[in-house]
C-alpha cells in the first residue's frame, strides 16, 4: 500500500489529486477500482479513460483533462507504469544465507548477503556475489560466477565456466552452458567435438523459463548487456546476441549466428547457423532467417493462414509455381510484351538467397 | 493381472468368453498374445482383428462375429480401451507422507494423505491437498495451491501465487507461473514490467514435460478445466485457454491470446498475441495464427514439402508472386476477359489480414 | 598441457616439427596462438592457414607445405580435431560414490564406480552401472537403468521403466519417458490413455538440454545407437529413431513416426505422426514433413525470407494461387497452347500429399 504522493515521488512525477490516497496495486483502465493505479497508453484507450473507476491514472499531460481520477503526469506513461510495477511487486523475498539443505563446496565463494536456497548445489571455484539469489535446486558448475543482485529461479542449471553479470534474472529450468551440437563424421557414426568454450552473459539480462544457451566450441558464446529472452528459446554455440536485443518465445538460433544490437525476433523465428544480422533488424513471427541481413528493417517469411480447404487448394499450386511462372512468361513473350518482372535472372539470384 | 470378468465389470461392458481368463496387459491387435486385451478401433483394422492372437478384444457389437477371441462389447471401443489403460497402469505409487529430504516451510499446509518426495521444496503459505503427489525436486512457491489428487512429476516448478485444481497431471520440468515477457522501452534499453498477476489452472488438466505457462501481467493467466497440453508448449501471460482444448507439442501461444473451448492446436502451431479464437477451431500443424478466428472449422498455413531441388525452384517464385499476378491480370485484361478472381481489391483486403 | 608428440601419439598421426612443443588447448586458425593446436578443415581456409599463429596445425598431407607451423598429418583433419577435443576437454570430473545429500532407495543398485551427485533421487529397482554419472538433482524412476559410462547432467528426469545404454550423454533438464500425448474423446472431455510402454535408448546416444522423449503407449519408444539429438527437441510416443540419425534443435517429431538411419533433421523441423522416413533423408530447417518419405535425398518446405513489405505483397497472392493458376490455364487454352505443366490431374495428386 502506497499513497499517491509516495508513488509520484518514487516515479519522479508531478500529480494532481489526493496526496494521501491509498493505492494497493496496479490494474488496467477497464478493471481498475478506487484503490488501483492505472495508465493511459495511447489515444486509442481514451474512451476507457473516461469510464475508468481507477483511483489514479498515469497520463500524458495533454490527456489530463480527460482523466476522471487523480493524475500522475508523465511524458511516457507506459514506461512510468513499468517502473511502478516494481514498487507494487509482492514477489516474496528470500533471506540472505545458505539453506541447510543446500550443498555448497568448501572451495566455492558465496557472499554473506547472497541467498542459496534448499537443494541448490554449488561446485568448487564458483562465485556467488552480493545480493545474488540462487533458487531451490539450482546447480552452479565449477568456476562459474553469478553477479551481484542476479536472481536464478528454481532448477536453473549453470554448467562450469559460465559467467553471469549483475542484475540478471534467469527463470526456472533454464540451462546455461550445455554443450553445443558439434560432431565430425567418422566411419561408424558421429564423433563428438568436445565443447571447450564458455558462456558469458552481460548485465541486466533476463532469460526465460526453459531457455537453453549453449557454451562455445572453442571461443565463448556471448549474450551482451540488456538482452531479454523469453521462454523456451534455444541459442546455439558460438552465437553472439547484441545489446538490448529482444527474443520472444520458442525462437531457435543455430550455432555461430551473430545478431546485432536492438533487434527483435518475434515468437517461433528460426535463424540458421553462421549468419550475421545487423543492428536494428526486426523479424516477424515464425520467419526462417536463411541468410545474413545487412539492412535494418523488418523481415518475414511464411504464408498467411486460411481455412484448410482453401489452403490446400492454394498450397498444391505452390509446387507448380515455377511451371506457372514459365508459362506466363511464354504467353507474355508471345504477346510481344516486356518480360515478367522477376525474370530468370532475378530467379537465379533469388535461388542463391534461399 | 485381471480376469476378463473383472475387466468387463470395471468397464461396465458385457462380454462373451472365458470369465476367468487372466489378462496381464494391453496390446495392439498385431502385437497381442493370449494374455493381452486389445481393441478394434475401426473398420480399417478388421483384417488385423481376424488374425489377432489377443486373449480378448474390445469390439463394437456389429463386429462381434469377426472376433476370433473373447469379446468385450462396447459402443466406443477406443474410449473403453482408454479406460482399461488405467486399470493396467503399473506406474509405481508413492506412499503418503513427507520425505525426510524434502524442505517444507512450517507455514505451509500439507495434507497427511499427500506425498512430498525427496528434494521437494514447499514455501510458506502453500497448500498441498489430499492425495496430491509432489514429486522429487519439485518447487512450490509461496501461497500456491495444489489440488486434491493432482500429481506433479519430478522437477516441476510452481512459482508463487499459482493455483492448480484437482486431478491434474503435470509432467517433469514444466514451469508454471514464471514471469510473462513484458517490457517498456526506456532510453537505455528495456524496463521490465513486473508481472503481478497469477496463474489459475482448472480441474483435470494435463500439462506436458518442459511446458511453460506464464503468470499474468496484472490479471491471471487461466487454463480452464479439462485442457490437455503436450510437451514443450509455451503459453504467454494473460492467455485464457478454454475448457477441453487440446494443444500438441511445441506450440507457442503469445501473450493475451484467448482460445475457446474444444479447440485443437496441432504440433508446432504459433498463435500471435491478443487474438481471439472461438470454440471448436482446429489448427493444422505448424500453422501461424496471425489473426482472430470467429468461425469454427479447420485452419492452415505453410507450404507443402517437396524435394529440396524442386522446392528451391518454386520458392524463388514466391518472391515474384505479386509481379506474376499483375502480369496475368494485364494479359487477361488485354484479352478482354473478366479480371482474375482475387483482384486488387481482394488483395488489399487480404493484406490487412496477413 | 600436452606435447606435440603426445598429441600425435593420441591421435595416431605422424607429425613434423618440435616434438616437445607444449600445446595448451585448441583454437581456430584465426584465433590460435603459439600454444594452440588448430586444423585446416578445407581449401577455403588456406589463406587463414598461411597467416595463422598456431603452434601446430592438423592438415591433410597435400596442404602440408602451406603450413607455417608444426604439422600433424591427417587424412581427415576435422575428425582428428574432434578426437583431439576430447584430449583437451577440461570439464571437471566427479569422484565415484554417492553424495550424502542424494536419496537412493535401498532397493536400487548403484555400482561402486558410479557417481551419484547431491540431490539426486534414485528409486527402487533402478540400476546405475559402472562409471555412470548421475548429476545433481537427477531423478531416476523405478526399474530404470543407466548404462556404463553414461553421463546424466543435472536435473535430468528419467521416468520408470526407461533403459539408457552405455556411453550416452544426456544434458541438463532433459525428460526421458514422460507420458505420450494420448486421449480418447469422451462425452465430457478427454479420457487419458495411460501410457504403458517404456523407452529404450541405445549406446553412444547424446541428448540435448531440455529435450523430451516420451514413453510408448503400449510398446516402447526407441532411440537407436549413435543417435545425436540437440536441445529442446520433442519426440513423441512410439517413435523409432534410426541409428546415427542427427536431430537439430527445436525439432518436433509427433507420435509413432519412424525415422530411418543416417538421417539429418535441421533445426525447427516438424514431423507429423505415423509417417515413415527411410534411411539417408535430410530435411532442411523448419520444414514440415507431412507424409512418408521413401527416397533418400533432401526435402524442404516453407517460403524464402524477404523484407516484410515485399513479403506481404506476395503472401497475399498465395491465397489467390489456385485462382491465378486456373486463369493462366484458361488463357493458355485459348491460345491453343499445351496445358500448363501441373495440370488439374497433378493438382489432385498433390492435394492428397499435402
Amino acid at each position: 500500500m502506497h499513497t499517491l504522493a509516495e508513488v509520484a515521488d518514487y516515479l519522479g512525477l508531478s500529480f494532481s489529486g489526493d496526496a494521501d490516497r491509498e493505492l494497493a496495486g496496479l490494474a488496467s483502465l477497464a478493471n481498475a477500482g478506487p484503490s488501483h493505479l492505472s495508465f493511459l497508453r495511447d489515444e486509442q484507450h481514451l474512451e476507457q479513460l473516461s469510464a475508468t473507476r481507477a483511483g489514479a491514472v498515469i497520463v500524458a499531460p495533454r490527456w489530463r483533462e480527460h482523466c476522471p481520477a487523480d493524475c500522475l503526469l508523465s511524458n511516457d506513461p507506459h514506461l512510468s507504469f513499468a517502473l511502478a510495477s516494481a514498487l507494487f511487486d509482492d514477489t516474496p523475498l528470500a533471506f540472505p544465507g545458505i539453506h541447510s539443505a543446500a550443498s555448497v563446496d568448501e572451495a566455492a565463494s558465496v557472499h554473506e548477503q547472497a541467498v542459496v536456497a534448499a537443494g541448490a548445489v554449488i561446485e568448487a571455484g564458483a562465485t556467488i556475489a552480493e545480493g545474488a539469489q540462487v533458487g531451490a535446486g539450482v546447480y552452479i558448475g565449477h568456476n562459474s560466477t553469478v553477479g551481484p543482485f542476479t536472481r536464478l529461479y528454481p532448477q536453473v542449471v549453470v554448467y562450469h565456466g559460465v559467467s553471469i553479470g549483475e542484475r540478471c534474472i534467469v527463470h526456472a529450468g533454464a540451462v546455461l552452458g550445455a554443450d553445443g551440437f558439434g560432431y565430425a563424421q567418422a566411419e561408424d557414426g558421429w564423433q563428438k567435438i568436445h565443447q571447450l568454450g564458455g558462456l558469458r552473459i552481460g548485465d541486466g539480462v533476463e532469460i526465460g523459463a526453459g531457455t537453453t544457451v549453449d557454451r562455445g566450441a572453442l571461443d565463448d558464446t556471448v549474450i551482451e548487456d540488456g538482452v531479454v529472452i523469453d521462454n523456451q528459446v534455444q541459442i546455439g554455440h558460438n552465437c553472439r546476441i547484441g545489446r538490448n536485443t529482444a527474443i520472444a518465445g520458442c525462437v531457435g538460433v543455430a550455432g555461430s549466428a551473430v545478431i546485432g544490437a536492438n533487434c527483435t525476433l518475434a515468437g517461433g523465428v528460426g535463424v540458421v547457423g553462421h549468419v550475421q544480422i545487423c543492428d536494428g533488424v526486426h523479424v516477424t513471427g515464425m520467419t526462417m532467417v536463411t541468410r545474413s541481413i545487412n539492412e535494418p528493417g523488418s523481415y518475414s517469411s511464411g504464408t498467411p493462414m486460411s481455412a484448410t480447404r482453401d489452403w490446400k487448394r492454394n498450397a498444391v499450386r505452390f509446387n507448380q509455381l515455377d511451371a506457372m511462372h514459365r508459362r506466363v512468361e511464354k504467353i507474355a513473350a508471345r504477346e510481344d510484351a516486356e518480360p515478367v518482372a522477376g525474370s530468370d535472372k532475378a530467379a537465379r539470384r533469388g535461388r542463391k538467397e534461399t
